[in-house]
């Protein structure tokens, strides 16, 4: 393994428990709502909404932007129709309130000694760095898709993150607990490192988290992550 | 004074004492080079360079490019033709580097506690990040002309600061140690706070620190800021 120089990191799911931190929000706000259903049905849409962006169909918008037409459409489902538009911006701001992992922070904080460390999410600048100051992720940098007009798995996104930092592809690692996020990393010339969150989706929702042997690096945490790193 | 809720600062002078470290760096590479003349020099070819692009002329390249290639033209009449490329690209590397004002850090980290601090210089996001590293300074964002695809005093620059955090240019409060880089922020609807910085030039060349009355705060440095703003 060449030693990378710059470490950068996808955030929903990977760095931060999505899933976890709307569930909790949305049984505190509203008790009566199927949380986990929600929760599940709000990140469904995510791919789609980009999709219209990536496709060419339009031009491009912030996530919060998706997050919230999302929410709109989903708020009739689970017999919120009635929220007024501050009530719905409230809500979508969740995304930015977003919980780490135990270990990420910790993690974090060990990898920065040694590496620079960035977001590369397809999260909006003000979103990352909203939820960074909050959860006290120690980013060098906030790099997100809106930096690069793109969201990942567009090349731009990959291939800017390194220039950015004038560094060959190679020198870059991508930390992910998306198999197909990192597959994207690597044919973009990066280094790959997966991180499983068998929980991402939560307790009742495991995921798969086998090993793939193209990655060069196959962690249970960011913790684990660092060890491998030598920080 | 309505209380902003982001703080955007200029680097270079403001942050960082662009001639000091300058100057230090080349007495110890280069004894017999005229520092205080070579770093005047230097900065003296950055506004033209980014005019070639803020004029439209030339699209958008990052400032270490320019930096480059100022130097490259400043290096004969120093004597120092002989430098090959990696030499050139190592000195060149000392805006990287540039070292905190003693008040920076301690200040930031203050007005870390009550708002959100980022970056808003024309130097790249690269040389923003590994001078951030270096120096200590605890932004929650690192934001540069490069994310905007522009140079200040363009005003998609400033417009764009304020549009990524959904705020109102009101709500953001730019704070620089150049009475221009202010006014265009103030054309833009940003706050102002004017940082005295008598030595930016270095004591051989003493600058002109009055108040201007159309600012919203002046400040000698960063604590002084922080008292202002109750941080």
């Amino acid at each position: 393994m060449t030693v990378p120089r710059i470490l950068v990191f996808d955030i929903f799911g990977t760095v931060v428990d999505w899933h976890g931190s709307i569930v909790r929000e949305l049984r505190q706000r509203f008790p009566q709502v199927d949380a986990d259903a929600f929760a599940i049905a709000w990140r469904a849409g995510y791919q789609p909404a980009m999709e219209a962006v990536r496709s060419g169909g339009r031009g491009f918008v912030k996530l919060d932007v998706l997050h919230r037409e999302i929410l709109d459409g989903l708020l009739p489902r689970f017999g919120l129709a009635a929220l007024d538009d501050a009530q719905r911006a409230e809500l979508n701001g969740v995304w930015h309130r977003l919980d780490p992992w135990p270990d990420s922070v910790a993690g974090l904080t060990r990898l920065k000694a040694r590496f620079t460390i960035c977001s590369l999410s397809n999260g909006n600048i003000g979103l990352l760095t909203d939820m960074a100051k909050r959860a006290g992720l120690p980013w060098d940098c906030v790099l997100s898709g809106e930096v690069f007009q793109a969201y990942k798995p567009d090349p731009r996104v990959y291939r800017g993150a390194a220039a950015v930092f004038d560094a060959a592809p190679g020198e870059v690692l991508m930390v992910a607990a998306h198999q197909d996020d990192l597959a994207a990393a690597r044919d973009n010339g990066l280094q790959t490192a997966y991180i499983e969150r068998p929980l991402e989706f939560g307790v009742a929702h495991p995921k798969d988290v086998s090993p793939v042997a193209a990655n060069t690096l196959h962690a249970r945490d960011l913790l684990h992550l660092a060890d491998q790193l030598g920080c």
